[in-house]
């Protein structure tokens, strides 16, 4: 009956636009009263985007069996991962969804304080994990926003593809550039051990960068990036 | 009348609470029609924030200035700043709103999209000044997106310190590292000429950096930090 709930709302918001459909007019398609409907969804807006309370759920539980896990960086990452995961699931859908959002403002908005949620829980974790640090909360809100756009930037690519593109290749592609810019190097979901994968590049086990005092520091990371784990040539 | 409007909306919205107050009931007591009210606000959220509208016009213009600045990262810290200054500047009036958003989830959600305005400002700015990197709309939206958050981070601790503690090293202290991440090393908006700043800590002006292969990156970056610019000092 859930299913068919959204697909009844769909068919009418795409027929008729988002506004002028009620949720009157979606139970009625669907054959069903509206205590059902409001049993699966708190709103209208939530009938648009049915999977986030179990994502997060999901996410959620994902962080929190993680309390040990040695790289919580990597971890927010995997953790973003899930959310895009249940995107490309369902290109059709997501990408109606998409083209749904950008036209509606009250969507957007809604869609925002979902982005939030997912953030927080990122945030939260983090906090939790750098709570010995100093500055570890300022860390953990910095990178979990990182996080977070870096996996809408993906997304919003694929989306825009129609989902054509390789909408996995795409968020790892992105959240690269956050582990580079704090997680351990080539320490990825996919990387095997880091200190043995960049054989190919030298023998030598020790890496030397020799800089001048003053250089920037994204010219400098750039430059071991390529000497420490073989990636890098990013231009500048 | 737009400062009377203001006020006597803050004053219902704390006496009899924010859902409870009407249009109506503000331009009651601001003694002004409601044609009044809609011409200085949008909407009765739009009271909340009334300073916004015009500091998004200042920080778009602060960019717009700025295409040829040769640290953009920098640039948009200090945007940021901006922002910081319009909160402290009536330190009273913020701590009220503050307290007023986080009970009301309508209100966040309003100050979500605010937000938003705010990053995606950032991001364009980014955006245009990395045009010609490799992955340049992914870089610019995930460092506006990380000094957004480190923003929002000094901005509450400020608020809930009552609006007591210095709102404005805060934001130095948390965008630092933002640009430690991204900027240019030491250069920040109080920072002089990177290349001398250092000479109490050495006499020499090159760093060398030993470090073994496969060291987590973000380990190397805290080493290097204390030989360019004489920071670091961060525990891990």
């Amino acid at each position: 009956m859930r299913d068919a709930l959204i697909a009844a709302a769909f068919q009418l918001f795409l027929e008729r636009g988002y506004e002028a459909t009620t949720v009157d007019d979606i139970v009625a398609l669907a054959g069903v009263g509206r205590r059902s409907f409001f049993r699966y969804f708190p709103s209208k807006e939530g009938v648009v985007f049915p999977d986030h309370e179990g994502c997060l759920a999901d996410l959620t539980a994902f962080l929190d069996g993680a309390e040990e896990d040695p790289e919580p960086v990597a971890r927010v990452c995997d953790a973003a991962r899930l959310v895009l995961r249940m995107y490309a699931e369902n290109p059709t859908f997501s990408v109606q969804r998409y083209r749904l959002t950008k036209s509606v403002p009250g969507l957007r908005t809604y869609e925002l304080s979902v982005v939030w949620r997912y953030e927080r829980a990122l945030a939260d974790y983090l906090r939790r994990r750098f709570a010995g640090r100093s500055d570890g909360d300022l860390h953990a809100d910095v990178i979990a926003a990182a996080v977070v756009a870096a996996h809408n930037n993906a997304l919003r690519s694929w989306l825009r593809s129609g989902g054509q593109d390789d909408a996995e290749a795409g968020v790892d592609h992105a959240l690269e550039f956050v582990q580079h810019s704090w997680g351990a190097a080539g320490e990825g979901p996919a990387a095997a051990s880091p200190a043995g994968d960049a054989a190919e590049a030298e023998d030598e086990d020790v890496v030397v960068v020799i800089t001048k005092r003053g250089t920037p520091l994204w010219q400098v990371v750039r430059g071991i990036e390529s000497g420490l784990d073989g990636t890098g040539g990013a231009n500048g």
